[in-house]
C-alpha cells in the first residue's frame, strides 16, 4: 500500500437485532459506522424494528446491508440447520426482499449481503450453503457485494464475478493460517480497549494482524466488523473510528471501498488471494 | 355497459398456500386465472413454495399479487390479531418486499396487493388496519392496485389516489346491502356448479348479483375471486373461464382491466359507488 | 383485619421471560418472592429457560405458577388474538402441561395458574377467554388456584369451586371503582420507591389502596404482583419484602395464604366481594 | 419362538400431525392401532389437534405415546438442527409435558416416547441427541418405554435400565446389516399391498425380514410402525391387523408387549441384540 494512496475501509456492525419487547444493541453505535448488517426477521429483528433501524441508518448516512440468517429466533441463528441449496436460496432471497421494502421506503437500496451466524460460518466451509446464498445474491443483483470471511462463499462469488468484500474482526484473535481462534480457546476475544483500537488500525493500515502464534497474517479486508453488543460497544466503535480518521483513513461504505480499491489497481480488498 | 364495449374481468384465486410438507391447493387451477394472490409466508406459504408458485405463474402468464396476512400460520391468518397501525404497515411491507424478491427473480413484478383473511376483513371495517395496509402499498408504489371488497380500505385508497379493484366472490351469497352472507347462515356458499358458473357470468356481464333476499345488487367488480381449495376448484374455475370467454368477456390481469375501464370512461370497476 | 391474626401475603412476579439469546429479568428478584409466574414458551420463555428458572425457584423455596399467554413471542403476549374457547382451553392446557414437566423434574408441582398480558386482561372482561382458561385449570386440577384481578375469570372460578387469589399491583394506580388506571393516563404507574413500598404495605395490612380520585378502595388480595423488569426491580422487591416482614406480615405461597385465610374464617382473599 | 407361546405385537403409527387448517392423516387409521405416536406441536400438531387426537385414541383404546421432534413446523421435523444436549433434553421434556396435560384430561397417561424424524434419526447415531432424549425420559419416568430403531438411544436406554421397544417398519426395505435402505435407493419402500401384509406378518411371527440382498435379518421388534399418510394408509393398516389376528398374534400396547415378553423369559423385544 503506497503512502500517497488514501486508504479506505468500511466500518460495519450487526444491528436491528431487537425482537418485539426484547431489545438488543445500542443505537448510538450507528454514529461510528459506514455500513450496517440489518437482521431480516429470521434469526432476529421484526418488521417494526427493521423499519426503525433502516430509518436511523438513512438519517446517519449508514449504508444498509442484508444480514440473512437461519429461521430460528430462539437460537438467534447460531444453530446449524440442515437445508437444501434450494431452501438456502429461497430463504435468503425472502429475507433480502423483505429488507429491500424498508430500504425503498426510506429512499435507499440494500448495499451488501452478509450471512449471519451459523449460516455465515457454513458459507465459509460448506459449498451447499455458500452456493445457496450466492444464488440468491445473483437473483437480486449480481453486482451486489457479498461480505464474508475468506472461504467457499468468497471463492464461489469471485468465480461468478460477484464482488466480494472480506471482513476482518477487530476483537477476535487470529491464527497463523488466517482463521479465527475458536471461542473456546485462549486469545479468542480481545477485551482490552487500547489493544483493540491499535489492532483495528493496524488491520486497516497494514492489512495485517498478529496471530496468537506471533506471526503476521495478511488480512486484505475491505470492511472491519465491530462488535455490536456489550455495554461498551458504542464507545469502542467510536474510539476505533477516531483512531482511523486520525490516521488518515477514509471510512466509507463497502461499494465505495471496493470502487476505490479497483480504481487504484489494487484488487486486494476484492480478492485477497490474488494480491 | 354498452354492447360495443368489450367487457373485461380479472379471474383470481388464492395460491401458494402450502407450508413445507403441508400441501394445499391444486396447481392446475392456475390455468384458469389471469391473476393470483400469493401467500407471503406469514399466514401460509414458505420461501420455497413462493419461489415455486411465482415460477408457475410466470410460465402461465398469470399476474402475481401479494396476499399479506397476519403472522399466524397455525390460525391460517383467520384470527384477528390486535396490532398498531405501524405494525400493520411494517408487517405488510415486509411481506410485499419478500414476495417482490421472487417476482424479480422470475422476471416480473408484484401487480396488486390484497390483504388475506382476518386482515382483509378488518380492512373492510376498521380504519387502523385499512390505513396500515394502505401505508405499505403507498410505500412500495402508489400506483399498485389494492384489491378489496367495498369498505374502509377501498375508500381510503380512493382518497389517496391509489387504484382500487373491487372483488366479487362467485361462490358466496350476497345480501341486499351488498355485504356477504355470513358463513354461519343459509345461502352463504353456492355449491351447485351450474348455478355458480351462471352467477359468475352474470356478475361480470351484468355487474349484478341476486341477493338472498331476491333483490338485484350492483357489483362493480374488476376481479372475481374463485375458490382455490376443495377437490373441484380447478374444474369449477375452468368452467367459469370457458363460460366467460364464450360470452365474449376478456379475461385479463387487474391493471389491464382497470386501464380498459378508465379508457372507456367507465370508472365503475375502480369506484363502483360513483357510477 | 384484627391485630391478633397474622396477616399473610404472597409476593409474586413474572419470571422466566428470557427467550434464547434475549435475556430479560434479574434472577436476584427471586430472593424476595414467595411465588413466581413462569412464562411457558408461548409469549416468552423457552424450554431451557423454563428448566433453569424452575430450578432456581426450587432452590430458593419459591412456589412455581404457570403463566400461560398468547402464542406471540414478537408481541410478548400483549396483543389480543381472537381465539375460540376450545383454542384458549387447549393452548392453556398445553402450556401448563409443558411447565409441569419441569416442575416434576425439579421435585415440585405447578402451584397456581395466572394468565399473562392480553390473555389475562381478556379473562377479566370476556367470558370466552375466562371460560377457556378455567376449563384448562379444571382439566389439570380443580383445586389449583387461579390468580387474577377481580372480573369474569374470578367469578367463573368461584362458581365452579376453583380457588381464586386476587392479585394487587403495587406499582399501578387504581381508580375508585377498583380498576387499574390505564397506562396512557397520569398516575398509571408509581415510580417513587418509598411511595411504592408504603403503598404495598398498606395494600397488605389494610387491604386498601388510595385511588387516583383520592378515595379508599378495598383490595382483598392474596398476592401482590411485583414488577419484574427494570433496573431496580430486585431492590424494590427486597424493600417491599423487608417492610412487610418488619410489619409482622407473613410471606407465603398462594395456597398457604388461601388456607390461612380460610382457617381464619376470613374468605376475603378468596372472594373479596363477599367480605 | 415356540408355538405354544402367544406372540404379541404393538401396531403403531404417527398421528395428530395436522396443523391448524393444514390437515394430515386419516383418523380411521386409529381403528387398526394399539398405540399412537402423537405429534407434540414442535414439528407438527397443535394444541387443539392434540386434544382431539388424544380423545380419539382414548375412545378407541389406543395407547398414547409422545412423538417429540425438532421445533421446525415448516421442515416437519425432518431437518437436522444443531442443539446442545441440554436443549434436546429441555425441548423433549417440554413436549412430553405438553402432551401429558391432554392425556390427563382424557383419563390416561403418556405410554411411551419415540423421537420423530431427524431427531429420531440422530438418536440412532449421535450420542448427544440420544442422551438428551433419554435424559428427558428419565426426568419424566424411568419406566417409560423408549421406542426406537437399534442404535445409540437403544443402547443408552438399556444401560440406564429404561425399557426399550425396537420398532420395525413394515413398508421399508432392510439391508443385510439390519439398517433401512435409504429412500434414494431401489427397494427403499414396499408399495405392493399383498407383499407388505405378508412382510409385516413375517416380521412379527418370525421376527425376521428378507433384506434387499436376499438374506434373512433378525428383527426383534416389539412394535411395528405403519405408514400414517397416503391415501391407502388406513386400509393397509386394517389388512395387516386382520392378517396378524388371523395368524393368532395378539395386538397390544407396548408396555403389555414388553411385559409379556419379559414374563415369557424372552427378552428379545426389549434387547434384540442379546437374543
Amino acid at each position: 500500500m503506497e503512502d500517497d494512496v488514501t486508504i479506505s475501509i468500511d466500518l460495519v456492525a450487526d444491528v436491528g437485532e431487537s425482537y418485539g419487547a426484547y431489545r438488543l444493541g445500542d443505537d448510538s453505535l450507528l454514529d461510528s459506522l459506514s455500513s450496517a448488517n440489518v437482521a431480516c426477521g429470521f434469526h432476529a429483528g421484526d418488521p417494526v424494528e427493521m423499519d426503525r433501524i433502516v430509518g436511523l441508518c438513512v438519517d446517519r448516512g449508514v449504508a444498509v446491508g442484508a444480514h440473512p440468517g437461519f429461521r430460528d429466533v430462539v437460537g438467534f441463528g447460531r444453530r446449524r440447520i440442515q437445508l437444501s441449496r434450494a431452501e438456502v436460496r429461497a430463504e435468503t432471497l425472502y429475507q433480502i426482499g423483505a429488507l429491500s421494502a424498508f430500504t425503498r421506503r426510506h429512499g435507499t437500496d440494500v448495499q451488501h449481503v452478509t450471512p449471519h451466524g451459523a449460516l455465515g460460518n457454513l458459507c465459509v466451509e460448506d459449498e451447499l450453503y455458500a452456493a445457496g446464498v450466492l444464488d440468491a445474491v445473483i437473483d437480486v443483483d449480481p453486482s451486489l457485494p457479498v461480505v464474508t470471511q475468506e472461504g467457499v462463499l468468497a471463492e464461489l462469488a469471485r468465480s461468478a464475478g460477484v464482488p466480494v468484500a472480506i471482513t476482518a474482526m477487530a476483537d477476535r484473535g487470529y491464527r497463523a493460517d488466517g482463521s479465527l481462534v475458536p471461542r473456546s480457546e485462549p486469545g479468542a476475544v480481545i477485551h482490552d480497549r487500547a489493544a483493540l483500537v491499535e489492532r483495528a488500525v493496524r488491520m486497516v493500515r497494514q492489512r495485517s494482524v498478529t496471530s496468537v502464534e506471533g506471526t503476521e497474517v495478511a488480512l486484505d479486508c475491505a470492511t472491519v466488523l465491530l462488535h455490536g453488543d456489550g455495554d461498551d460497544a458504542a464507545p469502542v466503535a467510536a474510539a476505533i473510528r477516531s483512531a482511523l480518521l486520525a490516521g488518515g483513513v477514509e471510512i466509507a461504505p463497502i461499494r465505495e471501498v471496493l470502487a476505490r480499491s479497483a480504481a487504484a489497481g489494487d484488487d486486494r480488498p476484492i480478492d485477497g488471494r490474488d494480491s
